[in-house]
């Protein structure tokens, strides 16, 4: 087990959640295995930890996105290059869709989905740009 | 290359936006190399690589989360389990902001993430749940 001692106070905000609804430690590995006397059948115990493992994963992904995509904020304040680009956008998009239908993913649900994270990357370019260039 | 003869039309139209714009094939290896002159830094070129890989991989695993969780919609229907789970909803949440914050991924934005996958999953299990059950 892993000591919450000395644990960061963001981690602490992390969890507040949970602490406020007086529910258990929220990251507990026994969580995503299956539940025996949880009144659910086996079989959705067993695909939940499934899910569960994707979910684990697909975090540590947008993780490291977010930390490319900080790096091209930063590089495009520093050339002076807008936030948005509509042109790369458009093909990020076009072949997204392409990877989704090849893979049984709704390419229109890819679709939003980038929209959806593309929307919190320029929301945070916009801040490093006005960081860089504060209002005089 | 990759012939397009004989493509699924399904594939046709998840790619008709680039079509109809009159750009190029959007699954284009070549996109994601550094562009030598496309009049953009080359560290701006490497990052947005390394981006168009993760979101790749992004969509695939979504691809088989949805798999997974249209097997869960099929269960629910077939015990009569109601689409939305809050309690399991809230565990998953609390969970994901953990995780995020370890991984250096902002907490409130996994809590966003996954509100919207769950958005679309309940969507598709109420899908479900209305043809095991049409309407009288």
């Amino acid at each position: 087990m892993r000591s919450t001692a000395g644990e960061p106070t963001g981690r602490a905000a992390a969890i507040r959640t949970v602490a406020a609804g007086g529910e258990r430690a929220p990251y507990d590995r026994a969580m995503t295995r299956p539940t025996a006397g949880g009144g659910i059948p086996p079989e959705l115990a067993r695909l939940r930890s499934s899910i569960d493992n994707i979910d684990a994963a697909l975090v540590h992904l947008l993780a490291e996105r977010f930390k490319a995509t900080q790096q091209v904020g930063e590089l495009k304040a520093a050339h002076g290059l807008p936030p948005a680009d509509p042109g790369r956008e458009e093909r990020q998009i076009a072949r997204l869709r392409v990877l989704a239908h090849d893979a049984g993913l709704d390419p229109l649900f890819a679709e939003k989905f980038l929209n959806f994270i593309i929307a919190e990357v320029i929301r945070h370019h916009e801040a490093i740009a006005g960081a860089a260039n504060p209002p005089a």
